[in-house]
This record gives C-alpha cells, structure tokens and sequence, in this order.
C-alpha cells in the first residue's frame, strides 16, 4: 500500500482531497460537482444517521418523504427564501419522449417541454408548507414534528469533496407549533441535540450561537448553528436550526383555529445536517498518517492482524486471533480478522492507519507463546504489549478512552485557536498569522460585517450563546458594542 | 373517525386509493405524479429497508451512493438501455442564474444552459459502471457487491400512490464478477433473498419465476421476478433480479486481468425492490375496514385502549393497561398504549382497525375485576377474553400466529387464481370472468406474445422456475410449446 499523502503542512487543501481519495471515502463523479460515496465513506454516513435518527425519534420525531422537485412558483412565495436559493438551482424543463433513428438512422431526440418548470430541491420548506396546508385545521393537529432524510442539490461553482458538492445526502426536519415559545424551544432543542451528537459521537467539540442577520437561513428569523475549528485554522458550520417565525406560514396560508377558535399562522422551525459533517470529521482528527476515528463511528473499531512466516506458525496464531476475534464479537465490539495471505502485515498496518481504524491488535507466534498481544492505537500511535487475559474489558475501556482522548486533544487545539481582539491591527494579524475564531466586538450592522468580510474574507461564524456582556468598540468603525462575536474565515 | 372506505367489490381503484388516503400512508403532491409518503407510510418503509438491509449485508454487500444525474450519453451507451428508459426521463437542461427585479422591477428569470444534459436516474446502471472502471482492474477486486438505497424518477404518464409514481424510493443492488456462472448464481441468490422476504415478513406469496424477453429490463440477459396476485385478480411484480452478462462492462470498456493474466469484461448483476411493495402489501391483505398488516412490518404490532367512565374508573384501569403495556414493551413488542381522553374508545378501535395495527387489547373496569382483557384480531376482526395472567406470552404467540395466518389466507387466495387454460376461449373466458394467473402455453415467440397482448391486456408475468416440462400447443397459434407460462393482466 503505497500511502503518499501529501502533508497538512505542505499543502493542507491536497491533504485532505488525498486523504478522501486515498482512505476509500469519496471520489468525484463523471457529472460535474457530483460525489460518489464509497463504501467505506457511506458507512460511517450510516454510522451518523444511525445515531441522529434514534435521537430524533427519542424527542418525539418521525419521518416521511417528500417530492424531490418543486415547482418554481412554490419557491417564490417566500421572498427571503427566492433570494437565497435562486442562484444555485437545478432546473428540470423537459422530459424525454423518445430518442430514435429517424429515417436516415440518425438518432434524433424528441422532448416535451414542461407546463410548469420544476426545481430540483435544494431544501424542502416550500414544498413541505405547501403540504403542511392540508394536515394542519386545529391546535390538536399541531406540534408536527416531521424528519425527512434526502437528497439535494445546489449548484455550486466550486466544489469539494464532502464539504460542498452539487449535490449531497442530509436530514431536513421541517416542525410545526401553536406558539412562537414553542417553536423557538424546539429549534434549540434540536440544537443541542446536534451539539451533543458532534461532540460526543464524531468527537468534535463546537460553539453554540446564533448567526448574524447577514448569514441568517433564507426565510429564518433566528439561525442557531455550531460551529466546528479545523486544523487549518478555518472554521466549519456542522449543524443549523432554524426559528422560521410565521414566514412560511404566511406564504403558504397555514392557519390554524386555536384553543378558543381564533384563527392564527403556524409557527416553524427546520433544521439539517449533511454528509458535509464527514469533511468536518476528517479535518478535526486525522494527520498526515491517514484517518484519525472516534470509535464511537469508526466502521472497524479493532482489526486483529496475524503475524506469521510458514504453515504451522500460522495454525498457531490464528486459533489465538480468532479466539480473541469471537470475543470481542461477542462484546459488540466491530471487530475485523484481516487473515488474508495476499497482503503483508506492514502492507495491512498501513492501510488500517490510513483508514483510521482505533485499534490495531497484531499477534505473532511470540505472542501465543507469552500469552499476550500487541496492541497500536490509532490516535497515539502508541504500540505496546498486553496480556491475553482479561483483553477484551481491556479492549472495552481503551476504547471509550481513544474517544475521550479524540476529543480532548481537538478540544484543546479548538481552545488554543479562539484569540481576543481589541484593535483592528490585531485582527488582521491574528487572521494573517494563526487564523482561528476571533473574539472582537461588532457594531451590530450588516454593512460593517460586509465590509469586514470584503477586507479580511472573515465572518461572523456566531454570536456565541454563553456570551457575557462587555461594552466595547468594534474592531472596525470603533463605534459602541455590548458583546463579543466569534469571526473566522471558515469552510 | 369517518371511514367511509368505498368496498372493493363496488370500485377496486378507488377502495385502493380511499384506503392510502384515509389511512394517513400516503397523498398525491402538489408536483404532478410525486407522492408524499406520510409518517405512518413512512415508518413502513423503515421497516422494509431495516430488514432487507440486515440480509443484503448478511450476503456480503456494502452500501454505497452514486450521484442522482446522468449525463445524456452514458445513457446511450448500451443500446437497449437507452431504447427502454428513453421514453420516461426528466431532464435537467438548466441551472438557475438569477431571479431578481429589473430596473422597471419586473421579476426576470436568467438561466444558464448546461453544456451537456443531465438525467435524473430512472436507474443507475450507466453512472456505477462508469464508475466500477475505475474500481476494476484485477479479479482481486472482484466481485464487488455495492447497494444503494435512492429516489429514481421515470416519467410515467399515468401514477397511483405507491403503484405507479415519477419519483420512487427504492434499493438498487450493482454486483460485479470473474465469471458468468457467479454473476448467475448473485442474480438467483438476490432473487431468493426477496422471496424469502416479501413470504416471511410481508407475508405475501409469490412465484419465482424469469421474464420472456419482451419483458426483460432494458440490457438484460435475464430477468428474473417474484409475481403477486392482488385481491383484484390482477398480478404485481413485487421484485426483480438481472443477470446483465457483459453488457454494461462492454458499454463502459470494464476489463479485469484474470489470475492468468488475461483480459476479460466483467460479469454484471441488478436487482431492486422499490416503494412498490407498499402497494402490493394494501392489495394482498387488506379489507373493507381497513388496512391489515403482517406483525412483523406493522409500525405498532399491538395497542391498548381503556374502557372508563369517571375518573376513579379510568385510575383502576389505568394502573393495570400501564402495567400491561410496560411487560409488552420489555418483551420487545412494539405497542402503544392510547389513553388520550380527546376520543372515544369506539373512535379509537376504527382508527386501528383502518390502520391494520393486528392486535387491540380493550381494558375496562369489569376486565379489571375479573383479572381479564378483551383481545381483537385485525385479521380476523374475532374478539374474545383472555387472562391477565400469562398475557404477554400469549401476545407473542399470537402475533406469530397472525403472521401466519395472514400469509396462508393468501396463499390460498393465490392458489385459487391459478387457472390453466389448453384453448383460447377457455384463455379469454377466464382473463375475462376471474382473472388471476392463467397457466398456459406458448410458442415462445415474442409476436405471440404481442399480439397476446393486444387482444387481451395479458401479458407473460414470468416463466416459473419450477416449471415442469410438458409437451402442448400455443394458446393463440396452436404451435408446439414445451412448458407452460404464467399470462396475467398486471399492475
């Protein structure tokens, strides 16, 4: 196994299409901005959605399906909504009839243009309001607490495996409530529910805040988010919920007759997340070895790996290995015996480094005789020796501590990268030197924002919501503000 | 709870449709031919997937995903693949610019055309192939056994929910192989896989058996299929397996270097099961009640309702349904317990009964004094009281039993509706009278078939597997056949 991945240092934007490319997650497709997930990839997305589902499911969600298209005029009944998604959207205006020989044999298509123009969804508010128009009479009908796992499509220009491609895989819930309290706790709820996944599932620690106006959700009156710090000092948005208010209520005339028989508009929230949180995982843990995975979603939590030179060497330690193998199994450990004599044993350490796998156990016909093991941690790249008794509690504890050992050091690199900023030189040069989140004050305008952003390529990732009033200037106009925001340039 | 459930003698279509509706499975979308699979619908369809995913892996194959579109050319690059799908594709021939007021501020929409048109897949045969290239070089990396689960879109003009929509949800298996005899034995295994699920779990019998050519999918060299028999006499391909032989490898250039060193194309395999099995599960079981459902898809296999008046009634009750639900739960049944007081119990036994749920256990205050439940049988709708002592055995054994029964009521229905047929009016007076599958022979011709076809609406459902040799004359020419065939007029 030839590893050859270029180096974070070198080139950190080729290290992590290489790594992509080389661990089996991802490849570019023959359609222009299209991924194909690989196996090895699309089962760690299973590995998430396997978690989030049971969490949605716990806090009262369930799921359904709606159409991938969306007719055009639905889209334009929002008119925050139209704004934000008008620039990337797919168009389907025909449908093929035929594509025939003609006379000549040559081949020739026929189509039929479309009555209506059709979008491909790039998010699914309108078509899920205009449906919701019909579930919901009364306030007995409501909450209506409804996930859907999709497709979708938006046509960016410039794409990156994971991290922004045409199309991609996420969940989209889409609620309905009696009250703007009731709304505006679910759209936290499932905040925190995404916090505690990301932290405690993918190991990546993150800051809880809400967006500024400018980067508010399209039609979104309040955008909660967390926000993730990768290795290059840019920050990466891992998860949103949106408080949308009455506005798609409004455009799409969902009323309902309340307790004492009023008619009101429906209060909305929705909230996503995407196969963009696999980009997240990469950048937060790996090194220039390969994958780094919390065990917690590795798809291979521990591969034993026999080490022998002729037959009999072999009969010995694999009796050994598949005993632990079985044992292990039997723990509901996800275990994998490479026995393969095809490959070499350093041809295989390397190739489980790469794909990041937590636990290495090798076992050589020295091992079988000590009665022990040896075992390499992924995260450490510690190797050492341990007894076969006792292996797998000691397997069991190892791992809940490659977890937490995951998530600290991410933690910590995360904390180190968060830097206070009092004057605009500062800014600038903490941007220029170490990038990271910036914690400076903000004059509250969208116009300052832009112009920072124009200047510095930074935005405000969040306003964070354990924020702690303190009056100060912003960093840029110098004019009064009562509380720091985080600024980064981010993914 | 209205029902109002049209009965399948006075009109078949609309029982059918009435039942979706009412039901809460699924409606039509505002997108012409896109359903809206609801929540109830939905959680069947978990049910489905979370099983045939445990025996799709059970059988060795990963999961993977390809992109939604296909360029225009891919498409054509098997000849009979395109010739099939040609007719029913939405195309994507646009990407949205902008969407903003002009200077008079009318709204004007600017596009930019695509330099190649995209495909929304009907199918992905030509995207994976065009992929497998790359993953195909030696026969080490054979066979590759990748499934995925996906929306498709083929452009029917005519949709019925679940039956027959634009858009679908469906699993697509794609394997590749050294040789024609293990592509053939992947293509007869799949095939078992889905007999032995749709028999099992859904409870709906079928006949395995392979399509005459003229009902092939488009590039096979076999088409294998499990056939159904709804409630109407009408048959339903609940499924489908293809041995593809080399075609799509020579479409796509896919050679591998066998163990001696020679080139060769690679041997292809695809199978499907969709949100069509849905549809066949409503047809095979349900009555003019309602939904019936086998318990081992049905998303609650058994609820509890309370009989009381006052409160002190509904506390005495409450206390033992609670402690009846909680010994269900822990014995890994899915039950509901419904103490809403917003409905009457008689509102609450026809909502279930609409819903198929197999097992209702009503409470009342004399049940409680007598230590005793009423038990009702969606199946059977029978109702009768059993013992609180041993009730949660006695649940488990008779889900078990509703299964089954469920299962030989219609295997029996579908043995009655295999009829053979020696002359054509014999052939004619059945389609015409009972409908079901008619047994009958063939000249093996496709013209015959055809012309079969025109007279009749009958088409080939499939030639069964276990078709016993047998010397006869062709239904229609009266030329020499060797085995009888399956002719059905289907959904």
């Amino acid at each position: 196994m030839a590893k050859e991945l270029t180096s974070r240092e070198t080139d950190y934007a080729k290290w992590y299409n290489d790594l992509v490319i080389k661990a089996d997650l991802a490849e570019n497709s023959g359609v222009r901005g299209c991924m194909v997930i690989k196996p090895y990839g699309y089962s760690i997305w299973e590995k998430i959605q396997a978690e989030l589902d049971r969490k949605f499911k716990e806090t009262g969600h369930v799921n359904a399906y709606f159409p991938l298209f969306i007719p055009k005029s639905y889209l334009s009944k929002e008119a925050a909504h139209v704004e934000g998604f008008a620039k990337e959207c797919a168009v389907v205006t025909h449908y093929r009839l035929k594509n025939s020989p003609d006379k000549k044999g040559v081949v020739v298509d026929e189509e039929a243009k479309l009555e209506e123009e059709l979008i491909v969804r790039p998010t699914s508010e309108t078509i899920i309001w205009d449906t919701y128009k019909n579930w919901i009479q009364s306030y007995r009908d409501l909450p209506l607490l409804i996930n859907q796992w999709a497709n979708v499509v938006r046509w960016e220009m410039r794409t990156r495996l994971f991290l922004r491609t045409a199309e991609f895989l996420w969940q989209e819930g889409h609620t309905a409530h009696a009250t703007r309290e009731e709304a505006i706790a679910e759209a936290e709820q499932m905040l925190n529910v995404y916090a505690d996944f990301v932290e405690n599932f993918m190991a990546i620690p993150v800051i809880k805040g809400v967006k500024s106006p400018n980067e508010r959700f399209a039609g979104a009156e309040e955008t909660y988010c967390i926000e993730a710090m990768m290795q290059d000092g840019k920050a990466l948005q891992a998860g949103t919920s949106h408080f949308l208010g009455q506005n798609f209520a409004k455009a799409f005339d969902v009323k309902f007759a309340n307790r004492e028989g009023r008619e009101e508009y429906v209060w909305a929230t929705s909230w996503g997340v995407s196969t963009r949180l696999i980009g997240a995982l990469i950048m937060t843990h790996s090194d220039d070895n390969g994958l780094v995975l919390p065990p917690k979603l590795a798809p291979i939590q521990v591969v034993i790996v026999p080490i022998y030179r002729g037959k009999e060497d072999f009969e010995n330690v694999d009796v050994v290995a598949r005993g632990i193998f079985e044992n292990l199994k039997k723990a509901g450990i996800t275990v994998k015996y490479d026995d393969r004599d095809t490959h070499k044993p350093g041809w295989k350490f390397n190739e489980y480094e790469l794909k990041g796998v937590p636990i290495r156990i090798a076992i050589g016909p020295k091992d079988v005789e000590n009665n022990q093991v040896e075992i390499a941690r992924r995260d450490t790249l510690q190797k050492f020796t341990v007894s076969q008794i006792g292996l797998t509690d000691y397997i069991k504890i190892l791992l809940e501590e490659i977890q937490q050992n995951i998530f600290e050091k991410a933690r910590k690199f995360r904390d180190s990268m968060i830097t206070r900023a009092d004057t605009w030189d500062e800014f600038v040069q903490i941007l220029e030197t170490k990038g990271g989140f910036i914690s400076a004050h903000w004059d509250g305008t969208p116009e300052t924002e832009e112009k920072i952003k124009e200047l510095t390529k930074a935005t405000i990732r969040c306003i964070p919501l354990d924020a702690q009033p303190e009056e100060g200037k912003c960093i840029l106009t110098g004019k009064p503000s009562s509380k720091r925001v985080f600024f980064a340039r981010a993914y």
